[in-house]
């Protein structure tokens, strides 16, 4: 069931920096009957990756993490910028589009030979989800897939990826 | 539908500072029988206070925003923390209960008369919720309620909200 989110997207050329358009899904989520929708096709994305458990990218990973989870029933993780999680845990380092930072992983969630799905709103340069995917296999769990409402394909962030990565909705940049 | 959220909460004292204990919700997430359970009851809560549009605070909030809107056939809208979104924005700021901060929702929002009601993961203090409460009434919002995961109930943080407000589990502080 595919969906056409491209109208539910809209474009801000010039934020956060010079150069970079940015992409926001927030038309999306504001409508009933299209986040409905989007999240159907994203779920019919992530099914054939059979994960078990989804693993949601701070901050807004996390919009479509959960409803990913119920929905293919399985278990949700974040994977939290630096500083926000409590506890013992599993850091990296990784550079962003715009800068560098920090993602973690709790200790004590359970990924051990689990399938995992990465789930972001947006695949750019794949810097990110890359640093999400070595978490992910450092903490034991098998890299399932990774899922996108939006991909930057001019980017090919995906060839940073050892897995199936599928997105809603493609832009070249 | 009650649900027994307590044992899929961790509790993690001085963090992030000395003084506070910080309530984890991460178990309930990672197990798909307690956060379908965690979600259904949350939705039982949100159901009466008939809401158009569920409002997600950043970052945590947004993790049972999305699922709340989908099962009560809602839109959703994010409350971002400054310099995360694109366009013209209405802003709030506030007091933290470790530090200060500002919110904003993007003035392309369609609130204007619409039931709007606010997600989150922790009612602590309020302020918060408070600032989301006023950029939603500055947005031509009805304030229709807001629901947590977790209440401190020592803290007070329901009697700076003008609506009712419902939490799946309590504690004192």
């Amino acid at each position: 069931m595919a969906f056409d989110a491209d109208p539910y997207i809209s474009k801000t050329p010039g934020f956060p920096k010079e150069g970079i358009t940015f992409y926001d899904i927030s038309p999306i989520l504001e409508d009933r009957e299209a986040v409905r929708k989007a999240m159907a096709a994203l779920a019919e994305l992530a099914r054939p990756m059979d994960p078990d458990i989804i693993a949601g990218i701070d901050a807004r990973g996390f919009l479509f993490a959960l409803p990913l989870a119920l929905d293919l029933d399985c278990g949700m993780v974040m994977v939290r910028k630096a500083g926000k999680l409590p506890g013992e845990l599993v850091e990296q380092s990784y550079a962003l589009e715009y800068g560098e930072a920090r993602l973690s992983i709790q200790a004590s969630r359970q990924l051990e030979g689990k399938r995992v799905i990465l789930c972001d709103d947006l695949l750019a340069t794949g810097g990110t989800l890359q640093a999400a995917a070595q978490l992910v296999t450092t903490c034991g769990g098998i890299l399932a897939g990774a899922v996108c409402i939006i991909e930057l394909t001019g980017l090919k962030g995906r060839d940073r990826l050892d897995c199936p990565v599928s997105a809603l909705q493609t832009y070249e940049f």
